[in-house]
């Protein structure tokens, strides 16, 4: 949303990479510079040429690392793309925090458009979806990297019960998971699955349909979502 | 739902084709069988293979139909797979019609997990879904595919405003198309964008946030949704 940096994540509702890739064993150091370099070939890659045609040729030529070390850095075309998604996941994106529920869902899917009007941002994330279709780790990593980021909004939830917009408690635990899935949901579908135009507009009926969703207490556990809708990583 | 036939269809929200094809203009005839067999050859080579593997000499070969056949008629591999998405909407589906606007949204989110549990329904309809991210000509042909089966979703909305389930009228028109894909949108999502998995209870969840978004009147024109969620054969 900030709009500075590079554009190169896979999902609607992330912000650009900081440049010096913050979480990473050495921020701003070799390593870290390298591991960013392959990634924007990795991108660059699939965004030309989708994931089958991606090789570890076209990432070292465009990459300035050498065959062998990606080889033995990453493994295959799969690891290389796996580890793209990973580093597109260790940003410091934090959810919209506009003082409402409303307000932060709307902000929420909006981001999703405006993170697909950009062509380059729209055809890297696209090509990184793509493949999912193509290689388990890559899917494998495209579901860690969503459930990563929706964890993040968790905090939009937490805030508005904490404001008194949602009720919880014991007895009334709010799906938090599934309640920030619903606002980019219809969006990303639109986007990646119907092939149908998204806009503005079509984010803020998203936003306000799973608001109203949200008041008619359908993400309240135990009422309609039981515990299959946990997220993976409390799931487990 | 029926469950009868063979499930070849890109779509969650679809039965099984009727065998003699009806709507196409020879049903039964050899131009229909052989269209099917065309189809059917490349769904399967979508799903072994993907679409950067897909030959027209593999369709020749699986369908028994002579390669320069396909050229003449379906032009090239492009051409085939958007004819068989065509041939997929061509089918007699109906939405569920279980006499509530609940009931019935709730039938259509469970459709969509039922149509991708079993494994060669899944394996086709994802294949045809990744064939958007490749060609432009699927991506339009699977746009063209879901505008139509939500067009006839839309009878859902009609049945439960005439029982008077859902208010409209000159100045409280339903946004219908908005309204039946509610439903179906974050399934559809986590399917083939975010990779979790789907479940009876998350539709239903899916379902009831759908419906609570409608009675609290989030896809009435004119409110939050504009002009912009009108189906593109209404826009035209």
């Amino acid at each position: 949303m900030t709009g500075e940096a590079e554009q190169k994540h896979p999902a609607g509702s992330d912000g650009p990479a900081p440049p010096a890739t913050p979480g990473t064993r050495r921020p701003g150091g070799r390593t870290a510079r390298t591991r960013a370099a392959v990634r924007d070939a990795v991108l660059s890659g699939l965004t030309e040429l989708g994931y089958p045609g991606l090789t570890v040729e076209y990432v070292a030529e465009h990459s300035g690392v050498h065959k062998t070390t990606l080889y033995r850095r990453w493994g295959d075309v799969e690891g290389l793309v796996a580890d793209a998604l990973d580093l597109a996941g260790e940003d410091s994106w934090l959810p919209p925090d506009t003082g409402s529920l409303e307000g932060d869902l709307r902000a929420l899917a909006r981001e999703v458009v405006s993170s697909f009007t950009g062509a380059t941002a729209a055809a890297s994330g696209s090509a990184m979806i793509a493949a999912g279709f193509r290689s388990e780790r890559a899917a494998t990593a495209l579901r860690a990297y969503y459930a990563e980021r929706f964890a993040r909004c968790e905090a939009i939830v937490e805030r508005a019960v904490r404001r008194g917009e949602l009720a919880a408690g014991p007895e009334t635990d709010i799906d938090a998971g599934a309640l920030v899935r619903a606002a980019p949901a219809p969006l990303l579908c639109r986007l990646f699955v119907t092939r149908e135009p998204i806009d503005t507009a079509l984010a803020d009926q998203a936003a306000a349909a799973a608001l109203a969703a949200a008041r008619a207490g359908v993400f309240t556990r135990g009422r309609s979502a039981g515990t299959a809708v946990d997220l993976p990583e409390r799931a487990g």
